[in-house]
């Protein structure tokens, strides 16, 4: 069990109608001017910004809006928010979506409160934030895990880049959660959902990191119930335990609790990053189903014990131990039946992922073959390449 | 499942020689003058109060010494804090031990920022602190998860109260972990340490609720992990994963973590707090080990599924549909073997308590008849009483 720092100072609101309460909430951090961001039209139609501007007025509180964040935020977003927030003095960030409108506003937050940086160098990692802007989020997609993580993930589409940074500026102040705003996602996104948060809790159970066996524990719960949680939203997209269970199972599973005392670095994320950023249109959540389990097949055998664990705590495979390669394969093999069965791509190809783009995304992923990524075991451009060729 | 509002603002340090780094996390807050609290001599004689005042000093950071804090800490001790600060003008406060230094310095740090109450008052429930002032801990025990929770338990031995009081105010800044600092614990503050880890859980998950899936899971990886660890460490004081994984789930199992969706009222240590407000030499978790089976005993026909479910997933116990009662029984039968395995009195005459008292006790748990305590069913005075015979 190695040393860590456990920090999640964000508050979280969980529950029916507790948007209701945002204009108090806003107002305990004595903020006067609020940036209302959010994405696309639904949330407008939807009535929710109207409750938001509403609630705000009660308390006496100014806001301007900036809408329109699409799916793989992207860095020019960000900098109309900077200018936005500079010219109208705003001192709070509401973020009004899912997690790439929460990514917006923290970087939003990070580059306004830090006016001698270009924010765009928090993504290329070559700067980080030394001060944030107070920031808060009424979430209406569970998936990111955005609302409570260290974690922002902005594009430049123009140049292909897709990146993420971690740093405590990025933990929003507060997250409000009500399951019933996520009624309304569709099937394909709820399907994203489930994938992007299991995953982020089984990225981090396949990093390095011995004896950890409560933090073991709490992941496998996260996995097993986010899961559960994704089959049943699809089956009932209104069934209040589902979309709850599956909305704070996003937060749980991303906000630093399932890394306890192991090593952390999101693999499979960072070889579906550049997938996104060359195919804009590509869900997060289908890449990596797309992608995970070419990923397993390819790393088994390097932590043959690892597997079997999962195998036994999360798919029930009975560990055969005569043959313990075959126990975890049957395991991933049963997490690709699950992503079909939810609707989720288990193939690059089915996404529009062409032949030969698969050394340039190598490439990109590699940063130029001149970085290993770390976890089951060392992958370097090689390693990256052939993963991608037995998902395509 | 129900709303609830999810807050653990304090910033772990975990990991070997952590305590190490005390000097610049104090200073982080801007701090000038510190009080250090602590307990018997143990913390001054493994040097580790000397460390402090090392690192404090390093920083340029003045300090005050308080120790002598006892097991269920007294409000006497709490008055004569506050009176230090103000003398002394200190601006953060340190507590180095487990959790009866813990909650004295939160109470002395409540009381301290509100001049204008009687801190007696929080205890009583009378009053609450609006403010508090910046505290952190470096834990030396794994037992009371006073480092991360927002409960502070305080006594009044002359008048024979123990209670505790919940509040915002009573989260810690900060908690340093060092799970090597426990390795000294000896064996029966080992084993009434896992037995109180385990009941903050226990308890939770026996609350009303449902559709709690995830919260569910995650309390049982805690309560076995609790379990576990705590008969590593009696097997191997020194095992450093048995200390750690004892440590962590300390914090985890009383931050709120597992009660996310549930109601909480704690029922098995409100009976314990008048048995060791009545004896103070009885140590918490032992009477907690003490009390908890003839609880389960006298109510588990009405939740009967909850306890199949423990059973099941807890301790393993097959379930027999055809006789469901036997199976919740045997459960609660393996909870008491498991405490005798560790050392831990299954019964109160073990602590010395005696039969004249018992009415006593009920009529104080049940605040002169007046109070009914809620949990897998409604405890009335009757209830009580009879609960506190069958553990006799």
């Amino acid at each position: 069990m190695e040393a860590f720092i456990y920090d999640t100072p964000t508050r979280v609101y969980f529950g029916k109608d507790q948007e209701q309460k945002v204009g108090e909430i806003i107002a305990s951090y004595g903020a006067q001017k609020v940036l209302i961001h959010y994405g696309t039209q639904s949330a407008v139609r939807s009535g929710l910004i109207d409750r938001v501007k509403e609630k705000l007025e009660a308390q006496g509180i100014a806001y301007v809006l900036l809408g329109g964040v699409q799916a793989n935020p992207e860095i020019q977003m960000v900098r109309k928010g900077i200018e936005l927030c500079r010219a109208e003095g705003v001192d709070f960030i509401l973020a009004v979506g899912g997690g790439s409108v929460l990514d917006s506003a923290k970087d939003i937050a990070n580059g306004y409160a830090n006016p001698e940086d270009d924010v765009w160098d928090y993504t290329l990692g070559t700067a980080k934030p030394k001060k944030t802007t107070p920031k808060g989020c009424i979430l209406t997609i569970a998936a990111a895990g955005s609302e409570m993580s260290d974690s922002c993930v902005i594009s430049d589409s123009g140049q292909r880049i897709k990146r993420g940074y971690g740093s405590p500026m990025n933990r929003m102040n507060f997250a409000i959660e009500n399951p019933e705003l996520t009624y309304s996602v569709n099937a394909y996104q709820t399907a994203c959902g489930a994938v992007d948060i299991a995953m982020h809790t089984i990225e981090r159970y396949f990093c390095p990191g011995r004896d950890t066996y409560l933090t073991d524990a709490i992941a496998e719960a996260i996995i097993k119930s986010a899961f559960k949680a994704g089959a049943d939203c699809l089956a009932h997209p209104t069934d209040y335990t589902a979309r709850a269970n599956m909305m704070w199972a996003s937060s749980l599973a991303h906000n630093g609790l399932t890394a306890c005392g192991r090593s952390t670095q999101l693999v499979v994320h960072q070889l579906e990053h550049e997938v996104s950023a060359m195919y804009p249109k590509v869900a997060h959540g289908a890449g990596l189903a797309a992608l995970w389990c070419s990923w397993a097949r390819y790393v088994h055998k390097d932590n043959l014990l690892r597997f079997l664990q999962y195998a036994e705590r999360v798919w029930n495979v009975e560990v055969d131990y005569d043959h313990p390669e075959q126990t975890a394969l049957k395991a991933i093999n049963k997490q690709e039946q699950y992503y079909k069965s939810i609707g989720m791509p288990t193939s690059l190809h089915e996404l529009g992922v062409k032949a030969e783009d698969l050394e340039k995304l190598a490439f990109a992923c590699s940063r130029s073959k001149k970085r290993t990524l770390m976890g089951v075991r060392p992958l370097t451009y090689e390693d990256i390449l052939a993963i991608y060729r037995m998902a395509l």
